[in-house]
């Protein structure tokens, strides 16, 4: 599982680069489906991870700055930070801890639902490689290659 | 693992469905980005899927129907056969099988490559959930909401 954190965490850090070479109101601009723009979608992606894996760790996940005020330097110093709270957790992660049981409050219904650990960490890698993979369709249409999604020729198998 | 690829699986059909509600030129309709096509998208999550699991069985895998030849339900066969002949392998999967390795030779470069097995199952697992992320930027072009990517609320681990 590990693994494909590390994944997720170098293609996010490709993709903050990748930014850094695109005009902020291409970032910012409103595009069809997903989150609605490039800069709004990094900003979910890191916060859906550390909500999901905050609340694993027992923890009430503090208030990320807005994504209005977000600049691709803003996100990726949030993202570190994060990272830095989160990280122990999935470095600590073994399979005993599958099935310890996380309840949440549904936001769309108000349900209580109850999930277990291995469901809520695979969800939490999938949400970013979905949410990666619209990015790569706004890159084209700005122009720009995307950044690779292989997970092979990373490096992450040395 | 196995639960990742079960979610794969899961979404691929929810897709194949989608794709029956939708006028097969739009299924066809050059777009851009990714693959460049909805059916050639689902064609070659199919394809790697089938491709790199035949590979770390020990078979070369069968050439597929031409892309172009494709209808939903050709390609939903096709990947009801492939999956049969992967399926038992991804189920057999312990960690035990993590470090063996394949070489197999670059498309581009031409040169061979050596992966660790648990590499090459993490790229399949990724790969596919990358593309239909671009499909469901593609879905919301087309005016029809996608299919849902939660991997949480799925029972897959009921």
């Amino acid at each position: 599982m590990l693994k494909l954190f590390e994944y997720n965490w170098q293609v996010r850090k490709d993709w903050f680069d990748w930014c850094d070479q695109v005009l902020e109101e291409e970032l910012l601009k409103k595009r069809t489906g997903g989150l609605g723009s490039i800069l709004y979608t990094l900003y979910h992606i890191v916060y859906v991870e550390y909500g999901w894996i905050s609340l694993l760790q027992g923890k009430e996940p503090k208030t990320l700055p807005s994504p209005e005020d977000a600049s691709v330097q803003t996100l990726r110093d949030c993202s570190a930070r994060c990272h830095a709270e989160i990280a122990p957790f999935i470095y600590a992660w073994n399979s005993s801890m599958e099935d310890n049981r996380l309840s949440d409050q549904n936001e769309d219904t108000g349900e209580w639902e109850s999930y277990k650990y291995g469901e809520i960490i695979r969800h939490v890698i999938a949400h970013e490689i979905h949410h990666i993979g619209q990015l790569s369709i706004w890159s084209r249409e700005i122009g720009k290659p995307p950044v690779t999604a292989n997970l092979i020729r990373r490096g992450l198998f040395d």
